[in-house]
């Protein structure tokens, strides 16, 4: 947007190159004004925001295009978990030069991205830092009024589920990183690189949009570890629950890494960035809930039951014993 | 939000000491779920994000409250200039540390700001880093239907306009950096304090909504430089410009520095972070904004007039002569 004759700038240049492409809502403006529009239509305007950091959230060397992704991803997640169809996002991005090496890439994950969720891209901003690359996103969602799912909603008797397998970006994070698990899976290439995906490419559950608004009493994202999330939406809910940790629901790989030692169960329902959902269900509309997510191919699996009263959330073990877990969840600070 | 008897983690009791107190707005959830709800009341909602970055948009040792100010104000001015009333806002705070002694005064300087604003905190994100502090704000407007002023509707014969005073900012930026500027005004005391307060707490324009709903063709927000800002909104209007370089609003401590050659008029109409509206305005409908920004209590200057073509705007000296300017405008790349 730099008048004919004077020489853009690199911010206007690497905008225009990268990222107007993408901005192919009307509510962008062609990333060309100061502002972004974005329709009510009617409902409820579900907001959710979420940063990632280079050394914190990814690693230096992750691909370009998996970082776009885990960026927008963990946004879409909470959308997913609210019940709420996603309506676009804006993003800034903090970096430290205008690399084409790692832009190009980078916006070309973005883009497969939000044509996959149906989440334009409404707009945004670059700026330079000396430090390590900061990726901010807002994301928008819809719900009809008042229809958004809490964390506040659960119930004594309600059937706590949770989709997809537990404890593999933990993993694939400590395979990044040469751990133990790297060692003991090392003749199982595929293994390997699917809990590495795990970590780099979260999969939100937006698909189970449907079946959390007809069924579900409470929900949220799990980014922080279950247990420590599980705590989150008991604390929520003024509520308590009683797990069995053995039906919490694990790759085969998880499993493997399990068997080995390289890993206890402690540590898979205490990691980070497992993007699944943790919901509450009525006992009654579990089988409905269950037939739902089936239907959007969504794996749903149930791990245990919510209580009354206020005590943290407890982990039964194969023997009915507690789990000890010092550590619940991941905690930047 | 972590269930009683379970230790609080370092980033959830930094949320609820700092932040929760803030966020007293329903949509907020007490800042105790995945989202936020933002009404939608029938209008468009207007989205706009910038991020600030320590030691490239403040410096390390600012004020902390006039930290959380400015990266609350950036964003203000955005919806000033769009003529939308504000809505609220998220955050993403990326820290190396929880330091008491520097956050209490930053949630103290946001607190007294979406008061004075009326806009709302609804979200936000805390997450480490090792790097410079990054503070990324997501801010919402309301506006009538199709009713946001773009920076695409100036026409050949407006009065191009600008609120404040123009250049102060990159003078206070200078003296904070012991430049040139701090010798020139070394007796003045009072006037470094009024231009290093311009660089560190933006002054945005909410107050001139009404007047640019009423008026204006165009707006935008100064922040990377009158000259490359209006170049900006000319190439989105597919218009030209003449400025009169001597009616550009100066504060008299600008023009102190000017007339003692401690700065040029080049460096005040390209340095950055002036949070001043620009806006095309019709010829006859000049006087009543010039009236209604007076009764709203911002001053507005009358500084060119937009003419047809595509050519760069041009400014003109006190001789009638072009001005000339390699740099048109910040750019972080």
């Amino acid at each position: 947007m730099i008048a004919p004759g004077a020489s853009p700038s690199g911010e206007d240049s690497l905008i225009a190159r990268y990222f107007r492409p993408l901005a192919t809502d009307p509510g962008a403006f062609d990333l060309g004004d100061d502002a972004a529009i974005l329709k009510a239509l009617g409902g409820d305007i579900v907001v959710t925001t979420d940063a990632i950091v280079e050394g914190v959230h990814f690693l230096p060397n992750d691909p370009p295009d998996t970082i776009a992704q885990k960026a927008l991803r963990v946004n879409l997640s909470d959308l997913a978990a609210k019940a709420a169809t996603p309506a676009g996002f804006v993003m800034t991005l903090a970096l430290r030069a205008a690399d084409d090496a790692w832009l190009a890439p980078f916006a070309r994950g973005l883009g497969a991205d939000l044509g996959r969720f149906d989440c334009p891209l409404l707009g945004g901003d670059t700026v330079s830092t000396p430090g390590p690359v900061v990726i901010s996103i807002t994301a928008f969602g819809r719900v009809a009024p008042g229809r958004m799912v809490r964390r506040s909603g659960a119930r004594p008797g309600d059937r706590i589920a949770v989709t997809g397998t537990i404890g593999d970006a933990a993993l694939g994070l400590d395979i990044l990183r040469g751990g133990r698990v790297a060692a003991a899976l090392a003749g199982d290439a595929a293994a390997k690189e699917m809990l590495v995906g795990r970590y780099r490419v979260p999969q939100p559950r937006n698909a189970l949009v449907q079946a959390l608004r007809d069924h579900a009493h409470a929900a949220m994202d799990v980014s922080d570890g279950l247990a420590g999330d599980l705590a989150k939406l008991c604390a929520a809910s003024g509520v308590s629950a009683v797990i069995d940790a053995p039906a919490v629901p694990l790759s085969s790989a998880a499993a493997a890494a399990l068997a080995a030692g390289a890993v206890g169960m402690q540590a898979l329902v205490s990691g980070g960035d497992d993007y699944e959902i943790l919901c509450a269900i009525p006992e009654d509309a579990f089988e409905a809930f269950a037939r739902a997510a089936d239907a959007a191919g969504v794996a749903v699996s149930s791990i245990g039951t919510v209580i009354g009263g206020t005590s943290p959330p407890r982990f039964l073990d194969v023997q009915g014993k507690d789990m000890p877990l010092p550590r619940l969840s991941y905690s930047h600070f």
